[in-house]
């Protein structure tokens, strides 16, 4: 394997969406995207190998010594990405570009359908002493069931001239729906970030949002009455209001029919703000392959998310995050079989073990298609992939070589 | 045309034309830019070897282990280029902003001389019904003898306020140009792209271009009265109304000297288009390298196109690819006894044998030069060059360098 690789870098050279709409077209063939949340990782301090490196993963393995190999950017350098952009920047979004909302990000979560006008804020339920002033800002993490008892109390707040929703989240945290005509998400927060002082009054950053801070403040306090004799969550806090994004979809984009097999709330929030069909999830990797087999026929993209790369490597679990990469590489004949035209394997964060958190670290990255132009690369990891035919490139970047290696992309130019 | 340039960082690790502008300088060292046509291959199924790796060239494996090696993206990852982005590339001009019409491409494929204000167009024969209903798009491919014919027929229609010329290209197609005041190519295609349908009424795309889309029109009707009795070809479509770019030439960038030396008029008409004296090209690369030598001492960068690497990487026909590049190899002595002080070779853009067309693949570089510090890269192949020095890089970028081991470039600031 030769690592004497190059200032390979990241050179994001996308065409724009304008162009990739001309040249893309519809044909019978399949890609499969499998994001492994998280993966990538850093070493281990005793054995200096990571989470990768030290997994038993024949299957990973192989698939890579036929693939197109890299390492992807989600962001930047440097830059750690939520799940949000990191998913949106493999999905092929500019992920600062299409930057969203707080409130989005959490009503996405929990698998709400918002329209396009509909302003989302995230809450907290908070505790404030009798001055009001804060003194916990999650009320002491209650209950997600005490939650969801609160929300329903507050839930039919009546104001006229909007609709008022809100829905539990888990622990402290809710999200705030207002629908109604001409309403705007330009509004400050109320929550000022730390405790020892006052909520805020939310105030409208723009002349058009006037009308909209009010609503939400007559929220705010109606919703301060209704749970004065709390003992704990006896406020509320509200930020990032936001709005839908207007974002072209991959079907717009790509012409695919593009479909997601997720477990959780959030990617499957994500999968169909991109205008992805949401299909069943299933408890486990098998019985997510098991949806895909099923669906297979139905669809010409498929977006799989697996999930405990990144929870095992936010627990700062090294083993366990080993062992979720285990379990992923002996899920991989199922999906093996069906033999996809393209298959894509990455993930849109690293989450390394070490630092119990998502990282800014770039991800591993291999494509495997009849038409990839292999590279050396014989090892699904960090240090493998940094020799691969991509070198270290944009997340962005992928969408299309996905379409290129699938033959639905014409030329560009004459 | 939308030429609303996106994300594209092609442009973002090149300083920009009107500084290079201030840079470059005038001195008598020589460049010699070798364009192997759609060089960059794919691996056998058999061998596992792309053509590069399967053919005998110890001369460009030679100038390998002395030259700056990588890899370029001609427009970007999995975006397959035609032959006018592919090459606009390599001569610096990011080919997304400098999106070439298809009717100039068409007139540049003969060669033509095109006023600033000349509006093209690219023409089909095609045989309609009697009700006016497309039957064939290409009229039976008619001969290059019969269009020849044609063309001189309708050639002398006239219209009061344009100069038409009508060009023979090759088969059933043709070029349209429109020369005279106040023309604009803002006109949607008559060509409806399908059988089945009526040719389109030629529409204005702007106010502007109304008088235009009128003289267009007039064109399509009295070249119907005139092919009336025609057996096939007995209708015209028309599409990719364009005018020559307002393109900055190599001169005027760089104060180069620069020449052609090319046996195709496409891409004769490319270098014209980027400012370079288009000289006698020759029959084989051996006459090519012939009259570089004839004119090596009249100009300071020469453009030398090998084409047989896309014909039969377009043929499909892997064999003949690698003779293809056995044969410049042995052709390669001849330029090398020049000693320019820059040699650089690359390719346009990728035509593996196994897809039988033009590829998204980057495509292997080389830069050789006293002052070009090598790599560890010893053999001219797409996995040899992607340990290189330059790694993977856009296309774009290859001037600047070539313009810097030449000394002909400037320090940047102070």
């Amino acid at each position: 394997m030769n690592l004497a690789v190059s200032a390979s870098k990241i050179t994001n050279t996308m065409i724009g969406f304008e162009h990739i709409k001309q040249i893309s077209r519809t044909s019978p063939s399949k890609i499969v995207l499998l994001i492994l949340d998280g993966v990538g990782g850093l070493p281990h301090p005793e054995t200096g190998k990571t989470e990768l490196e030290s997994a038993r993963k024949p299957n990973l393995n192989r698939i890579a010594r036929d693939s197109l190999c890299g390492l992807i950017d989600p962001v930047g350098p440097g830059i750690t990405p939520g799940s949000t952009p990191g998913h949106l920047a493999v999905f092929g979004y500019d992920p600062v570009k299409y930057n969203i909302g707080r409130g989005i990000v959490e009503a996405l979560g929990i698998d709400l359908e918002l329209k396009p006008d509909d302003i989302a804020a995230r809450g907290n339920f908070c505790t404030v002493d009798d001055k009001g002033i804060i003194i916990d800002r999650r009320a002491g993490r209650l209950s997600t069931d005490k939650n969801t008892e609160l929300c329903r109390l507050l839930n039919n707040i009546a104001i006229d001239g909007t609709e008022i929703s809100v829905l539990p989240v888990k622990e402290h945290r809710f999200v705030l729906i207002l629908r109604g005509e001409a309403l705007s998400s330009e509004l400050a927060d109320s929550d000022p970030q730390q405790a020892g002082l006052s909520p805020k009054k939310i105030e409208a950053l723009s002349p058009q949002a006037q009308r909209t801070a009010e609503f939400a403040n007559e929220f705010v306090s109606q919703a301060s009455s209704r749970l004065q004799h709390e003992p704990s969550a006896n406020m509320v806090l509200l930020r990032g209001f936001s709005r839908r994004p207007d974002i072209p979809t991959l079907p717009e984009i790509y012409k695919l029919k593009p479909a997601a097999i997720a477990t959780y709330p959030m990617y499957r929030g994500l999968a169909r703000l991109v205008g992805m069909q949401v299909l069943p999830g299933g408890e486990s990797i098998t019985e997510q392959l098991d949806n895909l087999r099923r669906y297979y026929d139905d669809y010409d993209f498929f977006f799989i998310h697996f999930k405990s790369t990144d929870s095992r490597g936010e627990d700062g679990n090294f083993r366990a995050k080993v062992q979720a990469i285990e379990e992923i590489d002996n899920a991989l004949p199922g999906l093996l079989s069906l033999d996809p035209d393209v298959l894509i394997v990455t993930g849109d964060h690293s989450t390394p073990a070490t630092l119990a958190s998502h990282g800014w670290h770039p991800v591993p990255f291999m494509l495997k298609s009849r038409w990839c132009r292999p590279d050396n690369v014989a090892e699904f990891s960090e240090r493998a992939c940094l020799a691969g035919g991509m070198g270290r490139f944009p997340a962005t970047e992928i969408m299309s070589l996905a379409m290129a290696n699938a033959l639905k992309l014409d030329k560009f130019g004459a």
